[in-house]
């Protein structure tokens, strides 16, 4: 399952020594080559193998940040960025070496401005601090990738969540970043406006560059009102098909419905015993409604009709802030509910995402497919957006298990690209999804994406190895 | 007034000759070099001084475009794409001669996907006679520039228009692109997947990029159900701080309203005599709700509150189809109904942007400026986002007028960037804003551009002398 490249190239130890040599001065003991500190930062969520930085930065500015990467391209020494590393494609594995730039103590809010609905964050502020930071303007920050992710490893892997469906995805929510480019120059990438054409499109340059392109240090984020009314619910269907078809006739007639998450009968199980809920052990759709009153109720009798005509039998409300906390507690912590179907097992998700008109087909091709397997997987789903995730649970020692797990994952990518969709609706390309970028872009798409790395990171020294290679 | 670079760098005479001999065979009479045919090339909307290509090419499809690319590369011939030339910066003018591509027969609507809500057009198809087709599937295209502009003219300079405050601008709207390299190479930025995370965002690098990194030649957007229930209104004010700061309450109320439009005194008594209305002579919002019917009503109640607070005696509602039509025929036709307030005179707009807390202020500072001058002019804007124009009417003979007009516009930008905001919101760079854009991103930010410039169109043939030098 580890598919890590060779690591061809490590940097010379001198090299590393003179960058220390430069930083120790400025950082102190927030520079340090702590096995244990490296073997941390060597990590992600992923079943990757993990290889550890030759050292740790713990940067607390962006000049700092700046004279890292200077001191690293001085020296041509790797630089990885590392946010909270749970990450699930070896984003922040330090393949050759260098020096990981932890953004933890970046974590300062640097300004709310409730009036222009937007902020402005250090970037490794997480997205639970700032909704709680936000928590008595009567704004929020709305995309959850599950994980209590920074917003700057957000940013840096275009993530998205439960309500992109309504809110966008990372693509939409940042106005502008502060950037520190692979020759340690610091940019901001826009200014404040809501919309721009003031030249080439900076921001979305850096939103989704795996911190291949340089340093995000600083992000500046569209907010939005925490609706009048949020009305939350689960409800079973009768098979699959009838839960995916609700979805797509739900977002065919438009109703901006804030949350719409299929969980699989296997999911549903996992969510089950982990979260020590009841809910019914069928195909089920949990689903979420922002407005006001009227509005959000308008929108709860379309989707209830769509719901009723595809077989449900009616919602199950969650009544209460607890109930509904709950809920998507449970929804958010699927990944690991998941992982806990088989003790000791590793896990890797798909993440494929269509167009909507295809996901009925995407999903039952898939789950055929599952059917007819040995594999341990469960189905979880962004379904509003055409994006689900298969998660695959495996023995780490047993290779026929590995390799069976391979096999199903390349049978869904090569699904979805038939069918005009993307091999990562949200997690990004990483290690674990290289050769699917050039599958997906064509050699001519992976060229200008090979020029863009070549042009704004010459001497290649930004988290080597990953997405473009 | 008339800004342009010296003409540095004309092709050679025989360049340009093998170019033409190389692509005869393939377009025939779809390849000119009529003098009229090119001076009709050689100019947009703008007061910038016009420049004729030497050769004026009509491709039909992605593949002629990629040969004449490829011919104009070869031989190191400038090559500068022509949607409607409506382009209100000199974006079209060809400073240093060479190919226009008009993409005019490319206008072929490929691909309507309904339960996608997307649609796939060839480059040359215009907003207007996109929605036309669209009519029977209740679907729509919102983005509405004013001119009825090709859509791949609007992705290449991110238009927007007066929707965009709620459907967003060209860079939410494209889902992706194919585009004709610098090299002549044919690349698909995206799949159609609502979102992904697959690599660099090659879509919106080109979205906004003024034809200076390739020729875009097919574009797939996002489309909209039409709404239910559609209510159009005008709304006179006191003041102009009063509309204003009407808009600013509507958005912070996250009120998701279609359309408002501010326009000044002169503006609306430009509008009443061009488009024959009656509109009161004051400050005055246009405004449009879109929704089911009760929505839309709670919408207009929110926003009748907010207005009857400032001082306005009411909305007068257009209540039929034929009266909505001609309130918004009367607000797209506020540019030419400008510049008809001073026959035979030339006009230029300014087109900041700012967040919407400093909208009033730089409104009023504005206004104070326009009082204090002898310089005619109207301002309109679409204020839900924060942008706005000032419409400078001048006799191109009267240098005094010119350097007045440009006094005026530079104090604009100024106080625009001072406040966080852009040079421009929709109408781009071309040419006549290179001095901004150096002033908006700082010479870091224009480096990175130049870079990205220099990595995909190392020969520098695509629309030189435009945006980034």
């Amino acid at each position: 399952m580890t598919a890590a490249p060779p690591l061809t190239s490590h940097p010379d130890p001198a090299a590393v020594q003179a960058v220390l040599d430069r930083l120790f001065p400025l950082l102190g003991d927030r520079l340090t080559v702590s096995r244990e500190v490296r073997a941390q930062h060597g990590r992600d969520e992923s079943y990757h193998t993990p290889h550890p930085p030759d050292a740790v930065a713990f940067p607390e500015t962006t000049e700092e940040v700046a004279a890292i990467v200077g001191a690293c391209a001085a020296h041509r020494v790797p630089v990885i960025p590392f946010g909270t590393g749970t990450a699930l494609e070896g984003h922040v594995i330090a393949l050759h070496g260098g020096i990981c730039v932890d953004l933890s103590r970046m974590n300062a809010i640097l300004a709310v401005r409730p009036e222009d609905m937007d902020v402005t964050v250090q970037a490794g502020v997480t997205r639970k601090q700032l909704n709680e930071h936000l928590r008595d303007t009567g704004l929020f920050f709305p995309i959850d990738p599950g994980a209590d992710a920074s917003l700057g490893g957000m940013a840096a892997t275009r993530a998205s969540g439960t309500n992109a469906v309504r809110y966008g995805t990372m693509r939409e929510a940042v106005l502008a970043l502060t950037v520190v480019t692979a020759s340690g120059e610091i940019v901001r990438t826009a200014r404040r406006a809501r919309k721009s054409a003031a030249g080439y499109d900076l921001t979305r340059v850096f939103v989704g560059s795996e911190g291949t392109l340089g340093v995000i240090t600083e992000v500046t984020l569209r907010l939005h009102g925490i609706p009048e009314c949020v009305l939350s619910a689960v409800c079973p269907f009768p098979t699959l098909r009838a839960a995916v078809d609700t979805v797509i006739e739900t977002i065919q007639h438009g109703v901006p419905i804030a949350r719409i998450e299929l969980l699989d009968v296997n999911q549903i199980r996992a969510v089950n015993a982990y979260s020590r809920t009841e809910y019914t052990e069928a195909p089920t759709l949990f689903l979420e409604f922002h407005g006001s009153d009227a509005h959000a109720r308008e929108q709860v009798a379309t989707v209830q009709a769509i719901a009723t005509e595809h077989g449900a039998r009616g919602f199950q409300w969650a009544e209460t802030l607890e109930e509904r906390n709950r809920l998507w507690q449970a929804r958010h912590n699927a990944y690991y509910a998941g992982l806990a179907l088989k003790p000791g097992a590793k896990g890797f998700s798909s993440d494929v995402c269509v167009p909507i008109s295809r996901l009925a087909d995407c999903i039952e091709d898939t789950e055929r497919d599952l059917a007819a397997s040995s594999a341990t997987t469960a189905l979880v789903g962004h379904v509003g957006d055409g994006n689900f995730h298969v998660l695959f649970i495996f023995d780490p020692d047993q290779p026929a298990e590995i390799a069976e797990a391979r096999r199903l994952n390349a049978r869904i990518v090569e699904r979805a690209l038939a069918m005009e969709g993307t091999c990562t609706g949200e997690h990004g390309i990483g290690l674990g999804k290289m050769p699917y970028l050039v599958q997906e872009h064509g050699p001519q798409g992976l060229a200008l994406m090979r020029a863009i790395k070549q042009a704004l990171d010459p001497l290649g020294i930004m988290n080597p190895g990953k997405m473009v290679g």
